[in-house]
């Protein structure tokens, strides 16, 4: 294990090796941090890239046609800086078992990203409707996002974990209220709002709201004062007013084309203030990492330094730590006693101790912060199955799910949850 | 990545690394298998050696003098055994960030066994109690069956996973019918049973009986074959007539003495045979290893093939796969849509969906197995808190939260649940 403890026993040696497993674990994240920031970028030059290619297709080439080359560029660039850092993490990645499903996740964007090209040839060419431009940008970020996703589903550490289920909600938002925007433009281009497409504008701010109120639910004071300070919570009162415009003037010719320039300007303006907001949460999240990392080193660094204090002495073997505790049943709580024998300082055991409660008390705090994590899954696995087995849309199978939710006085995860195991049922009718 | 398939493009070389993962995460569970397995022959020598160390004690010296040095040999083995399959997987656990948990549990279990020189010398100077004796190994043994737990908690194949969680408590109910012997005999030797000693009886025989039942849910086809072959579900004639005997004889005196051998005899007997279903359910979990292992090299195999094909034709560039999927969200399912291209054989993102769509109903089915590990350690967390607060033992704890769970017909893990959600209440009445 270690052979520099042998002499003290194999313990102490899986005690020092427990120590470096979580160390190994927050360098990870560390690295993990920063493919996520890579993705941060890549999904902010991407939904730039959708909103003016969506202007320039809904203008039949008109507008736009001198901006897309050098926002295709950049996008082009934020790609390439995304490579590199996964390439920095592939050995990670590859060696663990437990990384197939981010490995699969990553093939998919990946492949994504490869059909990019042709995306932007057929749009030069003007041969995708404005529709299938925003739904296929919003399907590639959509794959990209599922990385930061899969990371904090991943992460073994609860800050850090929370820092990301944060991170990823914000992220979420931030891409629906791109979606807005896109949406939005295409409304006040023609004039006036379908019923559809104010359905479909409400359900991005809808579900827009839910996510940062899951952000503001996980993140730390320092995040939640930036949060505040930026205005971040609200839409400022520009875009409201243009919102209930867009609600108002449902019918076609019914609002001035020329609010597609405001539209556009307020809601970039609105999504750029909310990248500044991501950039610092991602800083904080390494920072963090930094700051476990340091921890942990220390904390190891301590053991060692109590473990070479331990060969110095005799072994205490009047206690028999291990045969007198009960507390050591799996699942149950390991306590941590303090110290047994002030003379020796800690001893082995109570260093073992500690250690196990650390790390139990650590997995039920996780197991909170991926509880948030868990109810997406439900809910967007429900929505699936109601999608096919009613033949409707993504909005309309979330409102019914929620209208079931508000009848029932019910958690909407719980209500996704149940569709789920009746979906047998569903199967059968369908 | 995979340098030889970089002139494919890095989504397949992921995709193939997302493959090679879970192949390696098989091998891991087949290594830990191993492990697994040592446990199960160590425990068993431990157990021997418990009930043989109880009689010797109790007698005051006069019975099994010479069968000890024999007992403590082959437990003595079947340690050398178990630490010879830890070194097996030292690289394996060390270098692999998540196993904090495992190693902090192997350090706990072996400082225990470091230990058990010290309390061999103690039974052969009798300057133990009986009930020290029984207590003491059993905390050893706890520890040890801890590790089966981590596995189990840690698996990542669905299929190995419920075949751990069913070894599992099948070692957790021989241990439990390991204790009824050594309590057993401790009454029958006193010619009758106390009424806190004929209560721990009570609750050995019906906690043992429980995990039996998570044994058989959890159980395939092959084992349940086995454990009804073994007759596994129920206790002989014999046990169940002198369990009635240490029932109604509650008083001292009240039980013939010369039964303690007889208890001994037939409590052993069951324990072997449980030993023998034991070690099958172990060769059939190994050989589940080495099947799946197989089919997974098989799926490695002609995906490296498909990709091969695929680079011998043009892309089709012409699907845009990723850019028209809106399955692909986070949590959301990814639906595996078969042949897109009868020509082409099956495309590289339908590899990519299929593996996706396999890994999520993977963990789905995860969950579920998992579930009733999370149920345990609500449980015996719940136990841990109501015996701190209200200062009783573990069986009257259980007692209590299963009366409370009768009362409000509900589940008994549920009742922990809250429990533990009102811990705070608890400590500030406390």
């Amino acid at each position: 294990m270690d052979d520099g403890y042998r002499n003290r026993g194999a313990a102490a040696a899986y005690l020092l090796a427990s120590k470096r497993c979580e160390i190994l674990g927050l360098e990870h994240l560390l690295r993990m941090g920063q493919v996520v920031t890579a993705v941060s970028e890549l999904v902010h030059a991407m939904q730039r890239e959708r909103g003016i290619s969506n202007l320039y297709v809904a203008s039949g080439g008109e507008r736009c046609r001198d901006r897309l080359p050098a926002l295709v560029q950049i996008t082009r660039e934020a790609e390439g800086a995304f490579r590199d850092r996964l390439a920095q993490v592939d050995s990670d990645l590859a060696g663990v078992p437990g990384n197939s499903r981010l490995l699969s996740r990553i093939a998919y964007a990946l492949h994504g990203l490869e059909e990019l090209c042709t995306v932007r040839e057929r749009v030069r060419e003007l041969s995708l409707q404005p529709e299938a431009v925003i739904d296929g940008y919003s399907a590639l970020v959509q794959s990209l996002l599922a990385l930061v996703f899969e990371a904090a589903d991943a992460a073994a550490d609860p800050d850090v974990s929370r820092a990301l289920v944060a991170l990823f909600h914000l992220m979420q938002g931030k891409e629906l209220a791109g979606q807005e925007r896109a949406v939005g433009v295409g409304g006040f281009a023609r004039g006036g709002f379908s019923n559809s497409l104010s359905e479909r504008l409400r359900h991005l701010i809808d579900h827009q709201e839910r996510c940062f109120q899951v952000f503001a639910d996980f993140a730390d004071q320092t995040q939640l004062g930036e949060w505040w300070n930026a205005r971040g919570a609200e839409a400022p009162a520009e875009l409201e007013r243009l919102r209930r415009i867009a609600f108002s003037g449902a019918m076609k010719g019914a609002v001035d084309r020329a609010l597609s320039d405001v539209w556009f300007r307020v809601t970039s303006e609105r999504i750029d203030a909310l990248r500044q907001i991501e950039d610092r949460v991602e800083h904080g999240l390494m920072a963090l990492c930094r700051r476990r990392i340091a921890e942990a080193r220390r904390d190891l660094e301590s053991h060692r330094n109590h473990l070479d204090a331990l060969t110095a002495t005799p072994p205490d073997t009047g206690a028999l730590a291990v045969f007198f505790d009960r507390g050591a049943a799996p699942g149950g709580e390991a306590v941590d006693t303090g110290c047994a024998s002030p003379q020796l300082g800690r001893s082995l055991i109570d260093l073992v101790r500690s250690q196990s409660a650390r790390l139990q008390t650590m997995s039920e705090e996780l197991e909170q912060a991926r509880a948030a994590l868990a109810d997406r899954k439900a809910i967007e696995k429900a929505k699936g199955l109601i999608m096919r087995h009613r033949r409707i849309n993504e909005d309309q199978a979330y409102r019914f799910l929620r209208e079931v939710a508000m009848a029932q006085s019910r958690k909407l995860a719980d209500v996704a949850r149940d569709t789920i195991a009746m979906s047998d049922i569903f199967r059968e009718r369908g």
